[in-house]
């Protein structure tokens, strides 16, 4: 066999933000201890960025400046493509694609561009030879790609789960610990800085549902289906249901849950309740946690920032050290000619529920809402009433296992009731 | 580039105990799973045990039978060896010497011959062009071989902490939620048949000292060092130990550490305590835990079975999986020739400690044990004592932080008083 290459492997790196110049560092920094480890050099030929002048804590004096994403991923001195710009369209979908065109490899921290448009890019990857790889793009610094797509391939995946959005899971656990409502700790996470220029993106489950997209292609040999993820976000979580959840025993995270069943694939990002002395549940903070079961392996439970510099500049360098060692592994763990069109399931596996309502003041009003739940096959497994507060009485409920659409149902004929204030909330309990 | 083989990549399999049993029924019952995410079938040749009459549960009609895993590791239809025999020498050894010779790649779940073999199985590795992986023989399901060698190969690693014994983890556990005395938490261990034919093995750190001289080898690029390891078992831990530990917050785990300082390397394998909240204080039973400090990624927590048919078997199909896509890895992360002889360190990085110890009951023995302690500047942090029961008083301290070499030398100077029964038991106490 022909040994493997010890030419240096060259990096173009467009997008120099604190990942960006992360990346630029380690590779200034560690230049002897990734060769001992790759067997050959890792250089960076040229980068790129919107503004040339910021200082980033890190000389630049020694790589060609190009001001083209496009132009710096096709130049002849770049053999990988290190892709840290974001968006899920413009110039970084316009920039990966002429790398893999040209048949670089490229790296990626971009969960957005992968997951809108994560199938075409992984037939272009194959079709030029290239490959096509994105460990920074979910659960930071955790190896959680690596884990599903080489070390589990022996493994029927049976779910995937995942607290993927460290903003979500700080203004959770602050309302908990420091008993702010929402809007408080909202606010709190503004003011850190820990927000997206579009809070939406944390708070509203896309962000953290783009990163469960991409772990469910992998798992379960489906294309990416972004779309059909439910998304619900943290905006309705109030410090009342973190507390109750708290009293019985739970904790409330904002929990990326996927499975491939009969009844289809299921992806979900929604606020959930875990048991509060398992490994989701004891997850404080801005951490991330992925929680993989597996038909061999049992449960692999996996820990670790979720962002930052270093953690998401480590999981970059991960990528670029495998291809310097020459490994090529398919974009999704499986060729994209061989990954299918998973149908969404139309209803999630059956789970336990947690609903909490205002009753109104009149006779007869809970008992409505009992039979509301019978009438539809959803039985009660716990229900507490509190004292009426302006004229309003909140009553919790935990159901047992039941379907979503049968809980939709009971949720329709109990707003049909009239006894109810508000939408009720409904939070699915989760197995750990 | 010339594409990847889609040739079959053909196993033989020694060794079918239930791991072996396992590999097998894996490669038979998802055959087109593993095709598709490796692009080639994967087959079993020959296979070879010592008993070839016993029922497997699974047929293994299919295949050739071999009776030395020596002359089954030279097939020429055998690609890669599978060696699940065990032991750190003998026929294991032999088999996987001839199979290296041979070039063809091996996989292995056996840490007794890496430990004590594996600078010089890596050094035939690549002397002939095979690969050597062995993410089974650490940490059984947790793909931490994967994380340490790759995922993380682009940072300084400053710490790995694991819980890599299972039955030892079982015992301590038991001691605490059911107060039962060590010997009969181990009396029930072994009824539960979870104890190696040698319980030393277990109890005695050595198995996981094989784990942790190959974390620490990946993690700092020194050659394996299994002799080196600081080991104690847990024999002397009371129930005692357990309850104060957990009164003042912390869990006492069988724990290995390794660090690369300027003292050299430390590895140790011993009974610590950790605080009680932190992953490690909750690991309960015989699940493994294995803790990564690296200088870009923070801290990585990864938790999962550390041993059975299914995990184990788990991580010998990620190896191969690898090796049907064409990674190749060098064994320990680097080149051989580049691994270094690493000192070890003559005293571990400073940490509290937690002794406890029995005064006799003398005028003034309390005094002089604080008055060793002090001379040999070792500072106590806290310190009980309780009522004598038969003329002797059990006194707890935890210490500041300290040095090992320190501490021994006042408890030494202790011995010297003559006002302590027994030898005190003195426990390092982990941060995490």
């Amino acid at each position: 066999m022909s040994g493997p290459t010890t030419e240096p492997l060259r990096l173009g790196i467009a997008g120099l933000g604190t990942v960006g110049a992360g990346v630029v560092k380690i590779v200034r920094q560690k230049s002897a201890l990734l060769q001992d480890r790759a067997g050959r050099r890792i250089e960076i030929s040229a980068v790129s960025a919107r503004n040339r002048d910021k200082d980033r804590g890190v000389s630049l004096a020694s790589y060609d400046w190009q001001d083209d994403p496009v132009a710096l991923a096709q130049r002849d001195d770049v053999d990988v493509f290190v892709e840290l710009v974001g968006g899920s369209d413009g110039p970084a979908k316009a920039a990966v694609e002429a790398a893999l065109k040209a048949g670089k490899d490229v790296v990626t921290a971009n969960k957005a561009l992968l997951a809108h448009h994560g199938q075409a890019l992984a037939e272009l990857a194959e079709q030029n030879g290239a490959v096509l790889r994105f460990e920074a793009a979910v659960a930071g610094g955790i190896p959680v790609i690596k884990a599903l797509t080489e070390s589990l391939a022996g493994n029927d995946i049976t779910r995937v789960m995942g607290v993927m959005n460290g903003t979500c899971n700080y203004i959770l656990t602050r309302m908990e610990s420091a008993g702010l409502s929402y809007a408080a700790a909202f606010a709190e996470a503004d003011a850190l800085g820990f927000l997206e220029a579009d809070p939406e993106l944390d708070v509203g489950g896309i962000d953290a549902g783009h990163k469960l997209a991409l772990l469910a292609s992998i798992a379960f040999g489906t294309q990416v289906a972004f779309s059909s993820v439910e998304l619900e976000g943290i905006g309705r979580v109030s410090i009342d249901d973190i507390r109750q959840a708290s009293d019985m025993g739970y904790k409330i995270k904002l929990l990326g849950v996927c499975r491939l069943t009969g009844r289809g694939l299921e992806q979900s990002m929604s606020p959930c309740l875990v048991p509060a002395t398992s490994p989701l549940g004891q997850l404080d903070g801005g951490t991330n946690m992925v929680v993989i079961d597996g038909d061999q392996v049992g449960q692999i439970v996996m820990r670790g920032a979720g962002a930052g510099e270093g953690p998401t500049a480590s999981a970059v360098m991960g990528d670029v050290m495998d291809i310097a060692r020459g490994t090529r592994v398919t974009t999704f763990g499986a060729p994209a000619s061989r990954l299918v069109a998973a149908t969404p399931a139309q209803t999630a596996t059956p789970a336990p529920y947690y609903l909490r309502m205002n009753l109104a003041d009149k006779p007869g009003a809970l008992a409505k809402v009992a039979a509301a739940l019978g009438d539809a096959g959803v039985s009660i497994h716990r229900m507490r009433q509190y004292d009426h507060i302006d004229s309003a009485a909140p009553v919790l409920i935990v159901t047992h296992k039941t379907t979503r659409a049968a809980l939709d149902q009971a949720l329709e004929a109990i707003a049909g009731t009239g006894v109810v204030q508000d939408t009720p909330v409904a939070l699915r309990i989760e197995a750990v």
